[in-house]
């Protein structure tokens, strides 16, 4: 498993990503699920995966094989964001079904998500959440981030902060708490955790990039706040008047 | 799908059930999850289920008909509690095998889940989650809490809260955030909630229990509270030094 999630806030995106992958117990690696295309002056493209690791390398080996081969259709030369969302769900169709055949008999699934975001120069910033069956969403105003992968330990948080007029530094900050629970609560989602701030027609992906290892003097740090401060907000809750009933 | 949950404490148990069921979105219905055998005077048993709603119903018949028919094997009659869960694994089981292969050809399943907890006299309160397939394991100290039914939205809460050393109200409260968290990430959970604060030695379930229906201003009140708190943590966690890197 792994978990990604992306946000849309009006300041910019944000984007984080684990970096563990399994296939049973006795297969667990570490792969970043971040992709960021630099090669472009005119935008910036983010790709998070997950699912079968496979697929989503293949994936990731044709889209670099089309804008390196100069192919009609690569990210570089698509005109609008929603474009680049369609294509690569079209990839991961595509390498689903050349291994779906043998897929069945061995009781395996191809399948894979993929969250895409970024800006294209003219365009608004945008993010798009990529099925297994290569169609996409995008968020919205009232639910303006996307997960993939083991979402629901990390959602609460994310439905209780985010909101397009968050500020950057809370959004980033909440994207490391739901990421934080998960890792918590899943063995198979784990460090390294990348982070990405993507400010509005920055048109770059160096900038606002976060990597945080096990161990991580930061991430241990909001870990023990965030408790702290969990523990203490019951302190003050509502008292429920236990020996009234 | 439901929710439910116990916890044991230091100071005695906590039990919090939800009350939605649903067979497709057209097959919504309110059944409550929380059963307390009130019968006894030397025993405190508390029941909570959750999975498909003909095998829940049909093990609560098959005990209560154990009851009043006085049978060798009825949860009044045994010296452990733990052979209370044994006994209910038993009933789940036979129940499930009985529609198992009508179950297969039709797409469904009969797998139902329990929680069941309470105390004997002369033995120490106690809790047990029952698998469908009619094992079962207990609490411990370093995880003094078992879930069953759409688990993963409300753990992380109990994760960071429930210990052994926790208060009544706070482990109460924390169920209850928990709860709601649960009930707004999933459309299958909803209100009434039933919760349950059953104190060591107690030996009844009349005391300590609380009925909240949709709109309940005490469970608003705490849902509201708990989100500001949770937005003015993160307002002082540590900075992330946004324009550091």
């Amino acid at each position: 498993m792994t978990y990604c999630l992306a946000a849309k806030i009006d300041d910019g995106l944000v984007f984080c990503s684990d970096s563990r992958t399994n296939a049973g117990p006795d297969q667990v690696s570490t792969y970043g699920k971040m992709h960021r295309f630099k090669e472009f002056e005119d935008r910036s493209v983010v790709l998070l995966s997950a699912g079968n690791l496979a697929t989503t390398q293949a994936v990731l080996t044709a889209i670099d094989r089309d804008i390196k081969g100069g192919s009609e259709e690569n990210i570089g030369g698509f005109q609008y964001f929603s474009e680049i969302a369609e294509y690569i769900g079209r990839l991961s169709v595509d390498t689903q079904q050349k291994y779906a055949a043998a897929g069945e008999t061995a009781g395996f699934t191809a399948s894979a998500s993929f969250i895409v975001g970024g800006q294209i120069r003219g365009e608004e910033p945008q993010i798009y959440m990529i099925y297994p069956e290569g169609n996409f969403i995008t968020a919205s105003n009232t639910r303006p981030y996307l997960q993939i992968g083991e979402t629901k330990y990390g959602k609460p948080v994310l439905e209780r902060i985010i909101r397009p007029e968050t500020s950057a530094e809370n959004a980033l900050r909440c994207a490391l708490v739901s990421m934080d629970s998960t890792i918590h609560s899943n063995a198979t989602v784990g460090p390294p955790v990348e982070l990405l701030f993507y400010r509005n027609d920055q048109l770059n992906t160096e900038t606002g990039y976060y990597y945080f290892k096990e161990g991580d003097p930061y991430l241990t740090a909001l870990s023990r706040a965030w408790g702290e401060k969990i523990a203490g907000a019951f302190e003050t809750l509502p008292p429920l008047s236990i020996d009234q009933q």
